[in-house]
């Protein structure tokens, strides 16, 4: 409670849903705000710990607010502008849900009494709210709104994690109140772990028969460690999601195999399997159905034992899961140091993976939107120094840019890489300006291959006939390319264009050593 | 119907939707497709009458849909991918919601068998598309997608025109069928103007009393001019709404008055009028409320004649009153040709507008998202040749730019204006890759005042204290400053920089000379 005798006898709703906030300790707000947002704005100014950022789209304010929980733990705010605004972030928003990261959305509205009168800007926020948000509430009055703002961060805190939206009328902002600002409210807790079902999976895991963990969830170093040990006491084998909100993983860390992107290459992984032991996550199925090919990727006469599903205990089911089978016993294989060589000639994925492995620092956060381009940095990374991973959790394109501004944020002091599809690049690509602003240690490396390279290989797969000029246009960003090297200095973005290994190596390697921002359009 | 013996005995369904659309008059489809709509792309390559125009976001797609629609009077499609693509669009919706603009949406989603298994592209397409659509359905089967497509056309031009969703399993596009092409459905007609309110509207305007007639809707030269015959032949002012999808304007049309954009403003100007006629309207209420300001603008005493709502008959309305009063024997005022000189010095919004009045093309398009800047335009085109102007209906900034494209595309041979301020610019700045692409004749003039001058006057409006410098810091686009030549340039763009008249009147000028798309960054 900060609230104190020498508080005013008044403050506005707004300036008590920001300290609400401070106390409950959200302290950054990514904003785009507009009027109905004024009062909020203005009582961020008067409150020195709350840090407010920038972005000049919505898409960067939610991306970013989902790096920074999924790096922070603990939600930031955004502060969005009425139905539309929220509309702009609501892809990111999708990314956070399926991501299972907190995030606090304050959404402005129009003043209670002005809604009716179907204003340009009403809409039906809530109704825009829900289906990417476990909790939406609008606030009724000023007297109330610091509870709800209170109930909202204890909601988007609720294990895993999720995205809480707070409707702000305008008229709740400005109106005075005296009612004190609650304390924040206590953490809920995870569901139950289901005993019966550990000890199922546990009866498995010793029966011989071919098993798979399978794991999701923010992957941290104890998280990681703890399924590999059970995977090394039992025979295993661990594997994670296809996308995955965070992983630890380099040099002294476990190497889960990843299930892959397309379905008979996952199926082939999953063959022979005979009991899949879901730990923070689903039953497997593919990304897309595809006319005639398997979705269902648990193979026939397969057991799932859900000993935590997507919103479950995952630490509890680690806990429970590693006690129950005695893991411990046994050390996991634990990835060796090895950085690769620093490419030479051809610019390619493989050769991008190379030189990142070769230079990446210690301890940095990699964001990954990279598409059919990525892999090569993922395989040319196993060795390089310890870092975390960030995935495209909910499949909508656009995350990275954001996702890496908020990241930044919320690890200070380490360098964040981030990798790029040109397409999804384009998304979003307003994040690049909000990274000048704040100054922050990002590598961004633009996969230039000028098109949406994962739909060419996808027209074949869904069984579409060989694309035509026109289809075929859709599928290409040329015609004009697109100059990403100016993009990203119109925005006060230092950058380069890399047309070979080496050109390639000796950016990558300026752009580490230079604080601030900065952007290698990499021609492959 | 252009089923014939010669076709073959089955197409897919996304075959069928695409000649359905086609035999409708849909002949444009603004897209940016991903793997669930890879049929729909292979239906448009065979179908040489359906032109696919690439957005390489979202909000430009649906942005431009809306230019397109208000310029063409039907539908354009736009092809979206799942929920997370549909959101994207959804403040470019909400904008042509509130204009009333014809637009067909084709969003992909999972297969219909492969919804239930939350993989991570999974959302409720259907919730997040009806707060913006008139008209929603989710496709069933391949034998049943071509009917509801027609059925998505007719809600679209249900007058005075909607936005109407459909859905598009991905099974539903890629299984096959033998079903018929379906005839185009007629066009609904608009509801029944009711006869009482006309005549008691009528002897409002005979009354004596001072009579405003408040119009908003698609207004052609026809409507204009026969609201103004109306006001000619009673003394009544003829008024638009602030905001208004499209008017016929400049020399040798009537010039209405605007209803200001802020509520004291607007209740000066209805001070003392005894009666409002709507046509096409409702009744007037100021854009946002205000702590203790007035926002219902109708003044005591004074009575609402709803002739025809804003979902009403307008042309019906129209025609009704003038028999009603006995209009046409009165020549309306109309404006003279005037073309103002060419301003010199200082740059700033008036002498923009002198320089577009100077020389703005013969029927031009002009699409408005010019803030606090565009007022300048406004007023230095009163005796431009006549050209269309278009504004933001929906209060959602990021609206010109697509618009602007979607316009010129319905538009061809004549110039498209894009009056856009620097903060909306940002929004949705992919737009220009766009018309780069289809080589669009569209002028953007970027008012580079490198802040969100509207949040700088609504700050005090709202009755917060004076920003400082955190509040004030969200409110400007500066740190980095945008290079907009740059940003445009890297687009395919041509763009020059302007900071004075004569440099603003040279740019100009060659602008409106060259073929395709250019811009300015005009300093202000």
């Amino acid at each position: 409670m900060s609230d104190s005798p020498s508080q005013p006898a008044g403050r506005t709703g707004a300036e008590a849903l920001v300290q609400t906030f401070v106390d409950a300790g959200v302290r950054v707000c990514f904003t785009n705000p507009g009027t109905s947002e004024m009062h909020f704005v203005a009582a961020l100014d008067t409150n020195p710990q709350m840090r407010c950022v920038l972005g000049l789209f919505e898409g960067v304010v939610t991306g970013a607010a989902d790096g920074y929980g999924r790096m922070a733990g603990t939600p930031a705010a955004t502060l969005l502008h009425l139905g539309p605004g929220l509309g702009n972030g609501l892809a990111n928003l999708h990314n956070a849900k399926k991501a299972r990261t907190p995030v606090v959305n304050v959404v402005g509205d129009h003043a209670t009494y002005h809604r009716k009168y179907d204003a340009p800007l009403t809409s039906d926020v809530e109704a825009i709210a829900r289906p990417v948000s476990g909790w939406v509430k609008a606030a009724a009055s000023a007297d109330t709104v610091a509870a709800d703002g209170a109930a909202a961060i204890q909601a988007a805190l609720a294990p895993p994690g999720q995205v809480a939206t707070l409707i702000l009328p305008a008229d709740t902002a400005w109106d005075t109140t005296t009612a004190p600002i609650p304390a924040p409210l206590p953490r809920l807790g995870p569901p139950p772990i289901d005993g019966e079902r550990v000890q199922s999976a546990a009866r498995a895991l010793a029966s011989g028969e071919p098993c798979v963990l399978l794991i999701n969830g923010v992957l941290t170093e104890a998280r990681v460690q703890a399924a590999a040990r059970i995977a090394a006491a039992t025979g295993a084998r661990l594997v994670t999601d296809t996308f995955v909100p965070r992983m630890r993983r380099g040099a002294g860390l476990p190497a889960p195999l990843r299930l892959p992107y397309f379905g008979e290459q996952a199926a082939e992984m999953l063959a022979g399997t005979r009991h899949i032991i879901l730990l923070g996550t689903q039953a497997p199925v593919t990304f897309f159905a595809y006319p005639g090919k398997p979705y269902w990727l648990t193979p026939e006469g397969c057991t799932l034992h859900e000993v935590a599903g997507r919103d479950g205990d995952l630490d509890g089911a680690l806990d429970a899961l590693g006690q129950a089978v005695g893991a411990g016993g046994k050390a996991a294989p634990l990835a060796a140091a090895d950085r690769p060589a620093l490419p030479s000639g051809k610019l390619d994925a493989r050769a991008i993976g190379a030189a990142v492995g070769h230079l990446l620092p210690e301890n940095a956060v990699v964001v990954d939107e990279g598409g059919t381009s990525g892999h090569g940095t993922v395989m040319g990374t196993r060795g390089a120094p310890a870092h975390d991973w960030l995935q495209l959790t909910g499949g909508s394109i656009g995350y990275a840019l954001p996702t890496a501004t908020g990241a930044a944020i919320a690890a200070p002091g380490r360098r964040v890489l981030c990798l790029q599809g040109d397409g999804g690049g384009m998304y979003t690509v307003q994040a690049l300006w909000t990274q000048a602003r704040e100054r922050l240690d990002i590598t961004t490396v633009i996969f230039a291959n000028r098109r949406y390279s994962i739909l060419q290989v996808e027209f074949g797969r869904v069984g579409a006939h060989a694309p035509g000029p026109k289809a075929m246009s859709m599928l290409e960003l040329t015609n004009p390319t697109i100059d990403w090297v100016g993009m990203a200095r119109s925005m006060g973005v230092t950058a380069w264009r890399a047309d070979s290994a080496e050109s390639f190596n000796k950016a990558l390697a300026a752009s580490f050593a230079q604080p601030g921002p900065s952007l290698i359009e990499a021609l492959i």
